[in-house]
């Protein structure tokens, strides 16, 4: 067994998906990354390591004319030799504004609308560590806070209900790694021209900044996506789905040590808000003297909201309903 | 007033230093960060805003001869101007191994030498807001965690008993005001031609790799910045300083729900080993359950060291002394 595919399964059973019974929707471009899990994946099943229906799912983008049809062609082709459901959309995306964007959310309504007639609850997509650390690099130099820096979770929720979206290669897969194992498969992965394009800020980091940063040290994208994931041990990415509680009981709080608090109250609000930006040690003490005395009121102001003091608890209130960040 | 002493005043009481009574050593390169501290320190002295006496300390490391000189010169001539007490010292730099680290070294061994001679308890240095980007960057590509994210404290102690190395610009003065700062005082700085030499690691974040994120984003150094300062404030640099107990009370972690508990005991990790790096979920399970469970046995094993459960209490027992991150 190829070494990439024992790693997919041991990431798989580490993330405790499902083994059997379910349905499973595969983003596949044409690209490396995407091929490589579609083939992955497919292996895994044709070996009966797992019992999963696959649907191949191709999104037609449009945006590069002839090549995006043959795009196209070369996945459905693809599915049909590795006996694997096919499913794909031509979308329309509109070149005004972040076309960058714009395709990720046509991509993404294709999926999510894919899983939904299929009745799948795992959408996976092949995002590799370079990625996540393309996504870190991305969210600081955009100065997102720490909650950006966490990049992406390897499981998250999807706006479908009960649907979640699944990164099997993202925590240990290289680019390399991933064409490396559609070359020993003798499978011709597409290139996306659109990686060369500049003109888009991924490319830029991509193509100039990783390399420099290379340059100084050559196992920076691995650093960085373990920065990411030690970010996210700290600072869930996806507050919505945070196991801590709503409120905090104000007797736990100040039976701390008033240090360990402010450490307690900073997780607590950055999980509650999905970020910590903007907090100040300024605003952990305002909240924290919420706890401890009665004569600071019953509410402290918060970036983006306000926590108040009730029924022995203390209870953060956004300003208005926020989505989880991306 | 200049804005640039009435900031340098706001944070001089932020950080609670003392008004009066103390002397302070300001280390003095010529350049144009430490001379616009010793500039404004001298005005806030003569104003009567502060009471304290002033030490211009430069280090002459002689490692670019003549000009090496003329620094030395230049600074002793200010000082004079100034009616500020000036000493100086003449190092020998081995330029084998890391030239840049030993010259660092060899300067805070002079101002700590220098501070310990006339007693004072306060160490200046004129570090910058891009000082501590490029720091952040520095340890960012090294992959030092957490811990190296959070990058310089303005204050921490020394290896000196109760004397503090103090930077009072690190939080809010950037490389233009300083520079700004002694322009409008029309005191004409030295430049330092090391700052040109590539061959430093540093000196490449500064001339290559920030102009090129100031591209994508012209913010990107204040940015860095306060990404540094918000990862402070969840994992102190300086851990040997925290205010967070030795030990950490187990009928107080058992009260609380396990996502929180293991929040508060990571933050707890985290500062008593000065760092996050290479602590896992894993390892902060096995804390946990060490906590909740006697079937897991007294002790826990984290890197660097291990959590022995024992009177009601966790404690942290590093595996041996280790210096707090730099």
């Amino acid at each position: 067994v190829h070494q990439f595919v024992r790693k997919l399964i041991t990431e798989w059973r580490r993330l405790e998906l499902p083994a059997a019974g379910e349905t499973v929707v595969i983003g596949v471009s044409g690209g490396a990354d995407s091929l490589s899990l579609l083939l992955g994946m497919t292996h895994l099943v044709q070996t009966q390591k797992l019992s999963l229906r696959i649907i191949a799912a191709h999104f037609n983008h449009g945006l590069r004319g002839q090549d995006s049809d043959a795009d196209e062609e070369f996945v459905r082709t693809t599915a049909n030799t590795l006996e694997v459901e096919f499913a794909t959309k031509r979308g329309h995306v509109s070149d005004e504004g972040n076309l960058e964007q714009a395709a990720r959310e046509a991509r993404y309504d294709f999926l999510r609308s894919t899983a939904a007639s299929v009745h799948s609850n795992l959408i996976l997509t092949g995002h590799t560590i370079n990625d996540q650390a393309e996504t870190f690099l991305m969210n600081l130099i955009r100065g997102s806070g720490i909650g950006g820096l966490a990049a992406m979770p390897s499981v998250r929720e999807t706006e479908l209900s009960g649907v979640r979206l699944v990164r099997p290669l993202l925590n240990w897969a290289s680019r390399e790694n991933t064409e490396g194992f559609c070359v020993d498969s003798r499978i011709e992965y597409r290139y996306d021209t659109m990686n060369d394009d500049t003109a888009f800020k991924r490319v830029r980091i991509r193509r100039i900044l990783l390399p420099l940063l290379a340059d100084m040290n050559p196992n920076i994208v691995a650093n960085l996506a373990e920065t990411a994931a030690r970010l996210r041990e700290l600072i869930p990415a996806d507050a919505a789905h945070s196991e801590v509680s709503d409120s905090l009981s104000i007797a736990d709080l100040v039976s701390l040590d008033e240090a360990v608090s402010r450490s307690l109250i900073r997780v607590w609000l950055g999980r509650q808000r999905g970020t910590l930006r903007a907090l100040t040690a300024k605003h952990i003490a305002a909240v924290d003297a919420l706890a401890r005395s009665h004569k600071s009121g019953r509410v402290a102001e918060i970036p983006a909201g306000r926590v108040v003091r009730s029924g022995g608890k203390l209870t953060y209130l956004p300003n208005k309903v926020e989505k989880p960040a991306p």
